[in-house]
């Protein structure tokens, strides 16, 4: 069973990032998508967040399985027998800093194949950062993020006490 | 008429800055320089002292105007009926933080074009946060950025309380 | 007045070019499309095929207008007393061919400004050459060209003995 | 059964081609590697010879396949049954002009995912074309191809008149 | 006699800066690698612990010499009679800053060259952050560091209270 | 005695090449400048005529010796006993073919080092291939290449039958 790990800190989970978890589901047996506590410094979400707004978008998926991960990514991945890890390349993307850590990895663990797929065009420009500061500024998020996260960014504006302005009235 | 706006951090505003803004206003009727409190964590400058060099150095120029803007930078050009963004694109900048961020634009206001100005050679290399670091370190600054730019970031450092080296005795 | 040139080799001009030149032509009062002679080495259209099928596309735009140049562009735009060449940015161009071509450029006319637009992300891996490709090899271009085009590429390369397959059973 | 597909020139085959095709081959259960009569305008290698040194140096390898194509690789790739197109990314590679084609074919073939592999490093600067550059110089390319090849070449290059310097004496 | 001066942040050492040290030591008279203070926000090892572990790897290299600076970098190049900053360049690194930095100094310093060695394929991808992050995680960072920094490492993570995991039995 | 060898295809040499020229020299005992027959398909200067032109503007540089080579450059390189090749490294030039020829070479010659210098920013744009095209176009190339080489240029275009018109008359 072809097994594959797909690793992000989903700070919040896009449409970009969806986009590559389903194109990778439709060529893998199995996906487990995968986050963890350290890889951002100070994450609008937590890890229990983020990974409670990965699960609830991809609850439909049969193949798709959501786990947190902790220590090295190469150890988790081989902690469940795949051999692939899946990384999303976008045009906009930090490609040598992807080059950088797939490298690394390979020399961390030989047995582990680092994958790249490409992101949709329409989602080539998608960032969880530029979508923070949009929802910050008031801006619509609705084109980027499906409505769980665009809800839960609100929430947590409000609770940060950014009043934030009516996205949906924006773009 | 045509109208145009072009924002940044400017801090400080550099001769590769201005050098962007004159061959701007040169082919729009108006250009609107424009810079907020929120773009960079911990600016040498406040708004107030950036908007202050801005316009200590462009007086002299009927079509370009100095203002800050709050929130999204998009509802800020739309509130001016300018239908332009102008970015500058320098063979060192990031360019694909340049594509992200303008087609996040696009999303969010898509009667908004941005369009980018290429900066001279000889200013291609100079970057506002290299300025400070050559300031810091007591470099002559002088090639880079306008008198009163030099003068603010000498008295800038005083305060700090770092006694800089003469900068016009470095170079 | 505010005019400005878009010069390429449109062999064939696909939705890409189209795309930045209706960008264009909405933030500009004129906007001339040009191309020339020498511009492709053993081009699939002629010039004048070329130029015929810009204006086939281009023909309801009130402030597009099409022409042919010969020997330096920027004498071309300058005999028009335009200030700008508008030059389209996508994802996977050569930015830094362009960059070199906007020096050289202002390097001969340093009255006349080059601006970059940057196309939308649908377009942006459409390219003439892949379209010659595909279509060579029986593809589906109607993605990528407007059907004037497809028709044209159909007949030239009957025209050049090449048995297309059927494009439209492709895609 | 996971299938996929990875084409190339293969003029000639390089360590960094079959570093990919092991690789690939170690996470699908069946790999194609094929090439086809026009993907170089004039090749060192015909078709044949091409398709021959490739089969040469994989013989061993149970799960791996080579064949030829004619037409559209996205049609060949169908009409195997495999949903993946293989590409390997060198640092050093045209990443963007991969990116275009990746894209080109997902719009002619949505249902065909492109996925791209990393070189070691080692092989990441090694190219068919300059390793032809090498050979015609008399250069040793023994630490950039197998020996089948490397005898190839310089037959090759001796039927074609070119006296090669020894190349093992070189490097 | 040719001097050179190797100037970076070493938080810490790595093979590939040893290797840009070997090549550029092999070629001048003199090399100069050198360190200071303010090169990273909250480096994990002190500027007297970098400058230690650069020794204990270069001692057996008589033309070369481990020296801190602060102020400028031209400055201190310029007190050492050396006319050229060597720097490597990685195929990963930030092409574009390193290109800054050289264009910045040139205009601080005019009689002063930056000249770019090329890391080795197989160190290419080794930076001393992706380091850090390995052994923060308890991955084996032996292939890209001497063993006296991989002991550092791991005392200075256990003075930290990170119990980290044994390094030796990962990759 | 420090030895440098410049190799490029010269075709013509421009400022941008005389700029890494002067810089290399000052930095080495002995720069010898080389081409070759074969490095361009169909140059626009034969191999004599290329020397020529860069013997004309390098008659009074002590330390600077122009000379041809055939074969592989590192050869060449070594057989003068030097050990280092100087390349120059321009914003817009083609930075990955540099990695692979670099990396190609030192695999050829492990004891010959590449290193780059980086052009002044007023000669970064500045290409042997788009002053052709200038110059065959009409174009003042006055600001990118000596008088001896504008002068050798409208002379090969009247020979070759192309009139060239007045190039003081256009930048």
């Amino acid at each position: 069973m072809a097994v594959a790990v797909y690793a992000g800190t989903f700070d919040p989970v896009t449409f970009g990032h969806l986009d590559i978890i389903h194109r990778a589901a439709a060529v893998y047996d199995r996906l487990v998508v995968t986050t963890t506590e350290g890889m951002s410094k100070a994450p609008l979400f937590s890890l229990e967040e983020r990974l409670e707004l990965l699960r609830a978008n991809l609850a439909r998926a049969a193949n798709i399985e959501v786990l947190p991960f902790t220590g090295l990514l190469v150890e988790f991945v081989r902690s469940l027998g795949a051999p692939v890890i899946v990384r999303g390349l976008r045009a906009a993307s930090d490609f040598e800093s992807e080059f950088e850590m797939a490298m690394m990895n390979r020399s961390l663990a030989p047995d582990i194949e680092t994958v790249f797929f490409v992101t949709s065009p329409q989602f080539m420009f998608v960032s969880s950062t530029l979508i923070r500061e949009i929802a910050f500024g008031g801006g619509d998020i609705d084109p980027f993020v499906p409505p769980t996260v665009r809800d839960a960014i609100i929430e947590k504006l409000s609770r940060l006490g950014i009043e934030q302005q009516r996205p949906g009235g924006k773009g």
